[in-house]
This record gives structure tokens, C-alpha cells and sequence, in this order.
């Protein structure tokens, strides 16, 4: 975060948050609106959960356009497992919406998040939507980022800019979540802005590859949503010529710096987290081997409550390795913490118990296991297992 | 445990268990030895990390030949991770069992528990096999179960009786642990002996089937351990006559019923554990299917922390549910808690609160998940996820 809110633009975008009664908080934004001045490309990547939250149903039949011009967004309710009523509710928002800008009904798309169960409160969310549209501004994005909010305790945006030939180009990102941080429900949502000027496939793959190494690539505590959506909108405002390969190379490296800091702020911000461990497997026969470990690693309770504990317990660590579910040649892996080896040949390498210690009393530190196979790899963000997570999740109810 | 320690006896088996000084409390046992007094036929399941202790390697090696007669298993050190010299530590323990008992040594068998990594302390278990060799005695079993327990809270035997034809025939089982209870490690072992005349294929067959059912139907934090060792002996001392079809049912209901007693037993002494849930998921198009969903359900934290705070939340639950790799048809599942239902059609059921609570707060209680595919079923039983896990795991360090 090292730019000022009024910094936050990006060029033929508009955007808005505010309260509109979800939450009993006046204080805090509920409703959150982004506008492009023009029908924009989209590219969207949704929950896989069988339970797809209403807004997710709604975004799915709808992002196959590829074109999309308004986003709008609630948090404090995640109008999931609402039946009929719901998928009614989500329609009515995009109503209010397309009625409210005087754009298509179909290039209005909507998401939910918060309590799971609940019927939405849609009458509020409609009553909302005029103010909502008149405090559309250029500088409305860290508003719209607070209107997604939930327990979130700090705010999720990056800025990237790029250049294709002297035109520059923008790329903004907001995102809530990562977790349960809302206390009933796990949810990652993301919005990203651009006002390059490229084809949907090329935005689709792109945006497609930047959430395999950023979105795809953390784990807090293991659980998918029913209402992860993550959506792309570039209008071309910029006016840049065509991208060419090396244009897309560009925004490729561009965008990818702005989800993976979306993604790491989430896992910072994960529910009672107190660490944020990078987990990187290396020399895996492919790319899903290395993933497959690393996930196990990264989703050991054992593990995770030794990181809280500062404790360098490899044996945890090689425990989860193993049970990965690929047959790994015991005796060639080798697992370091930070940079001190710990396990090497079938064994304890000696412990260096200071330095180790230094290392994992730090915020954030690396394990890399090797496993001797071949020549891939993959690395991804986890959160410690604490005493807070079981608080938070055990003792809000429903 | 409805039985006295000296009730527990199966003809033709002697057991002993000692304090050798593998642990620092003189109090504590920490070495155990089994002995059938003829060669008894042996079936053993053993875990599938790629990270086997040496204790499995050797019992591996040896199971092939259906043929055992003594187990030697020391606890406070898992003796896994130790390199080539562990191995020969393992081999060690044999030989001086096998020297010790006048036996062939590839009729004895080897298991540790305890911490991963350490160099087993090997001349302390040599020098306590003499003695642990003279106590052996008929109602030894309980004293050998007290030598393979670790930090669990209570012993877990379990004592069974079925007849064939006029002939009596015992089924005595021990067990210790289920997840991390000596905190550097997650170890399952159990051990059971039978007076049982059989043939091997049977007692092989009948071993894994209900292991399926016990052992392979629990889980405390899903983390798989390095030295999971199950065996059974049958050393034929009840010259029952040729058990057939209905003889082998009779065993197998019996078998049942010891390795389920001693799984729940496990899952009630998990650790920081609180609470037993049962899983159930039913109406599902294979077994296989069942037991996916279940084990997703009892393996989320989510889940695990709302049972820890007696919330009904089954968002987490349908969420878990959903998350599983199997596609489910959203609108025909349904949740009930105890024998309240909470979610049908896609939505809440009006929640009958004081009833939800008053099942909640028990000490055990059961999640059914109808999923309306088939006619499969699969139930399991899991703990909560509760502050004192994270304390075990994250402050006792290696």
C-alpha cells in the first residue's frame, strides 16, 4: 500500500461504496459499485464449491458475453443457500443497477458476501443503489474496497502500471477476505481494473494464469466458499495499440504483481494468523506434484500450529510430505527452514537451534522441501493454526 | 472398558510391559512385549506415508510369511527418520527378543512411538528385554498397554467373545493414540490377539475389512503418522473346529467390535478433543463417494471449531460438502443435526434453536448428509477443533 486513496484511478472507471443497512454499523460500507464509462471485456473465475452462492449463478450465465460493465457488490450478507428467493434477489440488484445507469441488464454483474443461510435484505440494497450511483466518482475505488469489506482489518488494494509503446497503461485491484474472516463463511472476492485495450481471449488467459500463481497459490485454513468470485474488467480506455505478444508479456508480469499482492495481503489477514510461511517444493516430477505437496504441507494443523509455536518440527513437516499421496524417494528429500537445512539423506541434519529460532520468530519465513524427482516446482503462502482462528470460529454464532 | 485388568486374557497369549528408561518418569512404562506360546498366524496394515519409521520397514519384511509370535514396541521415541541406524536399532530389538524367547527372529515384530527424528535410545530397550521377558504372564495385556501409551489420557482395550460351535473364542485389543497425543507425532498402534483357528486368507481379509470400518473411519487432525502399525495374532489355542462361512461372520462382527471400540476410544482421547461427532452421509452414488464427503466435512477447521462452539452452522457444513470433488446436486441435499434438519431444498429450515443447542452441548452427537445420488453410505466419527489442540501442538516443542 504505497499509494494515497486519490492516487487510485484508473482511466474510464468510476466507483462507489457505501452503507446501506446491512451491517448495523453505520459507520461501516456495506454496498460497493464499479462502473466502466463504456461496455468493458470480462473474464471471470468463479467458486468450484457445488454451492454456488446466487451471484455466482447470476455472474456464470452471464460472463460467457465477455463483455460487462457494471459491478456491484454487498458484503455483511453472502445471499448463499437462499433458494429460489435468493437467485431473485441477486437478479433485482442488477435490476436496480442497469436501471439506474441506463445500461444493459446483462453487463451488470453481482456478488455477496457474509453470513451464509441468511435471507438477503435486498429491500435495503435497493434503496441504496440511487445514492450508490450518484457517488460514483474516479476516485471511488478505496470506497468501493471498503464497501466489500466484512472483518477484514485492513483494506486489499494494489495499483500496477505498465507501459505498451508510450501509452501508459493501469491496473488496479481490490479484494476482501481469505478465510473465514467473516465469521460464518470463507470468501475471496477481487475486482480488478484496466483500462487496456486487448482481446477477451487474450484478457481470459491472462487473468486465468495470474490466479493459478496468486489466487490458487495460498491457503489459510483450507476451506473453499461458495461465493469466491474474481473478475476482470478492461475498457480499453487507454487507447494502446495492439498489445502484441510482448504487450501481453507485460500485463502478464503487471497483473501478476497485483493479485499476489491482493493474495498475500489475504493470507497476512487470515483469521488469527500471526505468520505468513512461504512453502516451496522443488525438483517434483510435474507442476501438480509439487502443488499436491505443497497444499498438504500448507493444510497440516500440526504444521501450522508449529509455525505459531516457533517450533522447527520437521518431522511434521516430512509427516505431511509423505502422506501426499505421491511416492516420494524418502531418502532424497531434504527440507530447510529459511536457509538451515533440517532433514537431509533419511535424518535430522544437527539443529541449528539459534538460527532457526531467529528465523522463525520472524513474520515470515520460507520452507522449501526438495524431493529428488525432477526438475518442477511450486510455491505458495499458508498462515499459522492459533488460538485466536479457534476464537474467532468457535464462539461467533450463528 | 467394562472389564478388570485381570479379565483380560486370551489363551495362549503372554504379555509384559516395563519401564526401561526411555522415559524420564520412572513411573511410566515405555517398553511392551506380546507372546503367543506356539507361532501364531499374523495380518498387519501399516501406514502408506513415504516416510515409514524403521520399525514398519522391518514388519513389512516380515508380514509376507503369515507367521509371528512375539511384538516388542517401545514408546517415547518413534524411532522414524532415524536413517540406516534406526533400522538396525529395529533389528536390534528383534534379535534380542528372539535371543531372549528362544524364537526364529522372523517371527518377531517391531513398533515405536513417540518422536520423530531422535536416535532411539537402543541399549536401554536391549537391557530391559530380559526383564520384560520374565514378567511375561497371562493377564499381562494391561500392563503392555500402559507401555505403549504416550500422553493419552486413559488406556484403550477393548475385550471380545464370540463361540463357534461350543468353543469360547477371545479377541483382545489394544490401541494408543489418534492424532498427535505425544505432541511431536500422530501415531496410531494397535495390536489384538485371538485364540482364533483359522486360515491366514481369512484372517487377512477379515483384519482389513474391519479395519475399514474402525481405524480407517476416524479422524482427529487428518495428519497421517509415519508409524501407523496394525496386527493381529491368531495363535489357534482355542482348537475351535473349521471356523466356515458363519464362523468367520460371528469373528468378523466380533472383530468388529473391538477395533470400533478402541477407534472411538481414539477419537474421544484426541487431542484437546471435547466432543465425538459422528458423520453420517448417505443416499450417495458409491461408497467411495460417501467417504470423500465425510472425511471433508470431519476435516474442516471450520466445521471443527463450530462443533467446539456448539454452533449449528451448517453453511460450513454444505460448504465443506460442496468442496469434496464430487458434483453434487445442491437442491436435493440435505443436513440434519441430531434429529433436527437444517437444510433442505437449497435453504435454511426454520432452526428449532433450544433443540440444536440442547444436542449440540452434548458430549457426542451425529451430522447426517443425505445427498440424494444413490444408495451408499459411510459414517465416521471426528473430534472438535478446540483451543487445547493449538496449545498441545504449538507449545511443546521438539
Amino acid at each position: 500500500m504505497d499509494w494515497k486513496a486519490e492516487d487510485l484511478k484508473v482511466p474510464g472507471f468510476l466507483a462507489s461504496g457505501i452503507h446501506c443497512g446491512i451491517k448495523d454499523d453505520k459507520a461501516r460500507k456495506d454496498l460497493a459499485l464499479l462502473y466502466s464509462r463504456s461496455p468493458a471485456k470480462i473474464a471471470g473465475v468463479f467458486t468450484t464449491n457445488c454451492f454456488k452462492a446466487a451471484p455466482v449463478v447470476l455472474c456464470r450465465e452471464r460472463i460467457g458475453s465477455g463483455l460487462g460493465q457494471a459491478v456491484i457488490v454487498n458484503s455483511g450478507n453472502a445471499n448463499a443457500a437462499t433458494g429460489n428467493e435468493g437467485y431473485r434477489a441477486a437478479r433485482a440488484m442488477s435490476r436496480a443497477v442497469s436501471k439506474s445507469l441506463r445500461i444493459k441488464d446483462e453487463l451488470v454483474y453481482v456478488a455477496s458476501t457474509g453470513v451464509i443461510g441468511n435471507p438477503l435484505p435486498v429491500e435495503k440494497i435497493l434503496g441504496g443503489v440511487p445514492r450508490l450511483v450518484d457517488e460514483l466518482s474516479e476516485t471511488g475505488i478505496y470506497a468501493a474496497e471498503e464497501g466489500i469489506m466484512t472483518t477484514d482489518r485492513f483494506p486489499k488494494i494494489e495499483l500496477g502500471k505498465f507501459r505498451i509503446g508510450s501509452t501508459e497503461i493501469s491496473i488496479c485491484g481490490i479484494a476482501k477476505g481469505a478465510g473465514m474472516i467473516e465469521p460464518n463463511m470463507a470468501t475471496l472476492l477481487s475486482f480488478v481494473l484496466t483500462d487496456l485495450e486487448t482481446d477477451l481471449e487474450s484478457l481470459r488467459k491472462t487473468f486465468r494464469s495470474c490466479i493459478e500463481g496468486s489466487f490458487n497459490s495460498i491457503s489459510v485454513d483450507g476451506c473453499m466458499s461458495t461465493n469466491d468470485t474474481a473478475l476482470i474488467l478492461a475498457n480499453g480506455a487507454a487507447a494502446n495499440k495492439a498489445a502484441g505478444a510482448a504487450g501481453i508479456k507485460k500485463f502478464r508480469e503487471c497483473l501478476s504483481e497485483v493479485l499476489s499482492g491482493l493474495a498475500l495481503a489475504m493470507v497476512r489477514d487470515g483469521e488469527g494468523a500471526t505468520k505468513v510461511v512461504r512453502i516451496t517444493v522443488e525438483d517434483a516430477a510435474t507442476r501438480a506434484d509439487a502443488k499436491k505437496i505443497a497444499y498438504k504441507i500448507a493444510g497440516s494443523n500440526l504444521v501450522k500450529t508449529a509455525f505459531f509455536g516457533q517450533d522447527p518440527n520437521w518431522g511434521r513437516i516430512i509427516s505431511a510430505a509423505g502422506a501426499a499421496g505421491i511416492k516420494l524417494p524418502a531418502d532424497s528429500v531434504e527440507v530447510a527452514i529459511g536457509s538451515v537445512p533440517v532433514f537431509r539423506r533419511g535424518r535430522a541434519v544437527r539443529k541449528e537451534t539459534d538460527k532457526l529460532l531467529k528465523i522463525m520468530t520472524a513474520a515470515s519465513f520460507e520452507v522449501k522441501v526438495k524431493i529428488g524427482m525432477g526438475k518442477a516446482c511450486f510455491s505458495m503462502h499458508t498462515s499459522d493454526l492459533t488460538y485466536d482462528y479457534v476464537k474467532l470460529n468457535a464462539h461467533y454464532h450463528t
